[in-house]
């Protein structure tokens, strides 16, 4: 499949998306009018520079309110449009897209429209060009795939055929089934969207909430499976207005758009499989197969003061298993819990840097990492050390991929390898990851198609600076869970906490453990366990168990969830949790509780944070 | 009125916001339930606070899914109201909000709905309390306050009454007259909240989107007309639900949220004056008159660079008029376009500080201002200067308040106040300002309320970082117009260039003059021009002055206008306008090509564009 993206999709100048869209791996890109029109290159350097990247001008857009006016308009858009011809040949672009009519329609009859489209197409022969008609959602007259195609096919003519847009069709609840019957030559080009299923005008909903394939609520690879079934072999490019991408990063966001493209024709693929009557013409790039993650390896925990976080888990019960044979790297383990402390020495303050995964087999993993665009992280090991290849995941986490073992072979690193413990925590439950607020659809892509996790539905978390988004991703047996917050705007990102969840069938044990030892509760507030009381059915021997050991609770249908937290150090706390009759969920109600104490604690002592509990 | 605000409208811990609504000047507030969970204060605490700060605790919110259950789970229900009003009881609340079922509905009987509100309000009395019944706009039964008002009135309780909320009767389009044949006693809250007019489902649109009165699209003086018709004389309390103010500084949204209320209450007793049938109890505080401004005075640009910024001034035919008496403040004039520069000890780099309107009667505005809250800047003068009051705007801009006069008299405390030029500058057209993302609301109502500004609708511009939201505030005459920014989020505000922009009635003179005198302009890319052939009949003679001047060209209905822009010093640079047979517009369509061209001279000299262009 030809892939293409239209400049209206990134930020910066058309220079810096040319370049981004190139490095990115596209094969081609649509140029948006406004990008040019602002942009100090002239048409000639843009062609040359295009050809220079190894990209394809695809398109040139928007062409706007040419049809359905009367004879005297119609010479002006003419004139409009000729003019446009000779720059497209400047451009070395050969297609013009037009759009339906919105503002200025008066004539409403498709013999009409049909002249005019014709008598464009005879112009645009004249350049060498021709002219995609496609229907707006919102257009004043046609507004749908079929009614452009019919005025398309009156117009009968070379230089005119059709753009399809997904958005356009989806966004109206219509029936991308038709696209089969349409003769695939007249396709001159295929513009993809996803979007969120928002109850909202579909003008504001397609000006800034577009998102890329696989990001949003619509039946993509259906879309595409239409298409290719039909015949169609042409290009298909992203045209995305989305007011966040519009201010992030122009190399991520492009390389997040072709992970899009890619993703979705290993499922379109998947489906047109499943069809064996398909007479496909296109195509299809598929991905390496591999086995999802069977569990997480271990948490990876970057810290200046390691003697601090190694009192926490100490505290909890953590062994300490040695330090690694050549770097200033630390394993503390309990059960099936791996936390590895790295001091390297471009480690500043503590954060929680990355996590290991295990799969049946990493190497087909880092194959299928590979064809979608990861990045891979770079690490050296000796030749008696284990590879441990891993990927930047989106704003620098670093995702490792190990095979799966109960007991890993990279822990033989570490000077005490063979220790084995009885402790109280079983294993990592989850992670809670913050990421900024414009990173959540591309965290989201990345999850889904590198770590082959599953979204559930999105919640939201009041905390003293602002809602926080919550999003769980999940292997389909829930071995792995990661929990992604995506933290206010105010916040930026920065400073916001992220923690690793510890899992234990005995929470009041390793609390009362905990205590013992000295250890730093997060306070859980007197008023949370009065509201408790009055929410749920507890014996108050049980509220006063949970309130003498700062323990938050919560029920689903079936179980029950009690878990606590510690207090944080640098950026990194822990949490340790007790699932009790299959509860599943994640304590969503008591989030606000923490986000609060957390607030609170960073108020009061914005300065000594970081040094107590040192040594 | 009594005036009263939910907590849940503001950021930050419970304590905070009981401080910024103390400090605002509220009369009391509503406990949101949530913010009292996670709150380490005690109710007694809570309690103690308010009654020093002087705030009474108007209700505690919201009671959930109360009504309209089967016999059992309305038992475990009262046993859930039991402990809030004994809880209500430690914090000294006597009313509790009850919301219309939403969730656990299989009851749809008015009567049994009536039983049940009953049996809680002789609960609610043992408690000396009272309860507040609301229809949701989603509720699964009751969502109207006319049903709601049924069901109270079938209750037939001393302890039963309603909460009306404007959001949950407006958003719905129902009509609000009937409020007035409620029995005022019976109203026991009213809850306001204004939003923008969107076409979104009702539950995200009042979860997210709801504004302050004055800030949105519904008609809050109309509303409260009713109540006051119909003889309510309780407080009016703000439920603002929105993600911005959640993450905003408290104590400007808590003055910002004050002063919509006054407002409001301005605007109803202006309402309530032109209908003398109406019989009044509530009083209605109303702002002192005060003209309109009459036009710019001048327009304050601070600067650790003056020779560089008169420079620009002086290229553009500014005269100097002297240096202040006794500041270290330059002033510069032509015609009636008068710019200060201010380089007083604390001034780092340039910025436009602020900016003076010349009204009929300042004294009068004044007063106006401070009914409104606006902060007052100190300022000193000496006897034999210009007292020159002034307050802040939002996010720091001063706004002074001066006579109406064509030449003001505080130009007699600079050197030269006699010279008199025959400029090619006639006067200051507009201002530009810029204002980060969260501020936008907040600043359109300070226009509006304390400057009476009326707001044009919104546009974006794209911009290489984002879109751009540009909101027109001017006087009805347009002799005084501002165009306010509120710049991408990733820009955060800080670094966004604002300007002044100066009206002539000969551009291309101005241009020629100051090409002569050697100023920089913003160059206007080659493209642009070509655009603008394809676009309007203009000679190609006149596209080739255009283009030679790096001049900008825009049409509307009537006339043209004709503009360019200086380079940038710090954060401020100059634009000169001429309008054409009554333009009226602000050259909307160009400024994407200013902003591009600002991005490409900033990643083109990101640190010599300072210094440029010094002596």
């Amino acid at each position: 499949m030809r892939t293409s993206i239209a400049t209206v999709c990134l930020s910066g100048t058309l220079e810096e998306k040319l370049h981004a869209c190139a490095d990115a791996g596209f094969d081609g890109v649509e140029i948006f009018e406004q990008d040019l029109v602002v942009s100090p290159m002239s048409p000639e350097e843009v062609r040359a520079l295009a050809e220079r990247r190894g990209l394809t001008l695809d398109l040139y857009q928007p062409f706007r309110d040419l049809d359905g006016v009367a004879d005297d308009r119609f010479a002006h858009n003419l004139a409009r449009a000729e003019a446009k011809f000779r720059l497209m040949n400047r451009l070395g672009i050969d297609t013009m897209l037009v759009c339906s009519n919105v503002a200025t329609l008066t004539v409403r009859d498709d013999e009409v429209l049909a002249a005019q489209l014709r008598r464009t197409g005879d112009l645009a022969q004249r350049y060498g060009a021709r002219i995609a008609y496609e229907a707006l959602a919102w257009g004043a007259y046609v507004n749908t795939y079929r009614h452009a195609q019919r005025i398309v096919d009156l117009a009968d003519h070379p230089a005119v055929g059709t753009c399809l847009d997904s958005f356009h069709i989806l966004s109206r609840g219509d029936d991308p089934a038709g696209i089969t019957q349409i003769d695939p030559e007249k396709i001159f080009l295929v513009q993809l969207a996803d979007a969120p299923v928002l109850a909202m005008d579909v003008l504001s909903w397609s000006r800034h909430h577009r998102l890329f394939p696989g990001q949003g609520g619509f039946d993509l690879p259906g879309f595409m499976g239409h298409l290719v079934r039909g015949g169609y072999d042409g290009a298909v490019s992203l045209e995305i207005f989305n007011d966040t991408f519009r201010q992030s990063d122009v190399d991520a966001t492009a390389r997040d758009a072709l992970r899009s493209l890619i993703w979705l024709q290993d499922r379109t693929a998947a489906l047109i499989a499943r069809d064996p009557s398909a007479s496909a013409r296109m195509t299809l790039s598929t991905l390496p197969e591999a086995a999802p993650a069977r569990g997480l390896d271990f948490a990876e925990v970057h810290t200046d003061d390691p003697d601090t976080v190694g009192q926490l888990l100490d505290q909890l019960g953590f062994a300490f298993r040695g330090q690694h044979r050549r770097k200033p790297v630390q394993l503390w383990t309990q059960g099936a819990a791996r936390i590895v402390l790295n001091s390297g020495p471009r480690v500043s303050g503590t954060s929680l840097s990355g996590f290991g995964l295990q799969f049946p087999d990493p190497a087909a993993t880092v194959r299928r990492a590979t064809a979608l665009k990861a990045v891979a992280v770079p690490r050296h090991h000796t030749a008696d050390e284990q590879p441990l290849p891993g990927v930047r995941a989106p704003r620098g986490l670093e995702v490792f991929f190990s095979p799966a073992a109960a007991e890993p072979a990279w822990q033989a690193e570490f000077a005490d390898p063979a220790t084995t413990d009885a402790g109280l925590i079983r294993s990592i439950d989850h992670l809670n990851l913050a990421q900024p607020w414009d990173a959540f659809d591309e965290s989201v892509l990345f999850a889904e198609s590198v770590l082959q996790l599953v979204s559930r539905p999105a919640t939201e978390v009041p905390s003293p600076v602002g809602l926080v988004r919550s999003q769980v991703l999940e292997t389909a047996d829930r071995a792995v869970r990661l929990a992604v917050n995506i933290v206010p705007q105010t916040l930026g990102g920065s400073g916001y906490p992220e923690h690793v969840a510890l899992r234990t069938d005995d929470i009041v044990a390793v609390a009362r453990r905990a205590r013992a030892a000295g250890m730093r509760f997060l306070p859980v507030p007197q008023n949370y366990y009065d509201d408790l009381a009055a929410r749920f059915p507890l014996a108050d021997t049980d509220i006063e168990v949970l309130r003498d050991l700062d323990l938050l609770y919560d029920r689903d249908d079936g179980g029950a969830f009690l878990h606590f937290y510690t207090a944080t150090v640098g950026r990194v706390f822990f949490e340790v949790v007790e699932r009790r009759d299959g509860y599943e969920g994640f304590g969503a109600p008591n989030a606000a509780v923490r986000l609060a104490a957390q607030y609170e604690t960073a108020r009061r002592r914005p300065s000594r944070e970081r040094t107590e509990g040192g040594v």
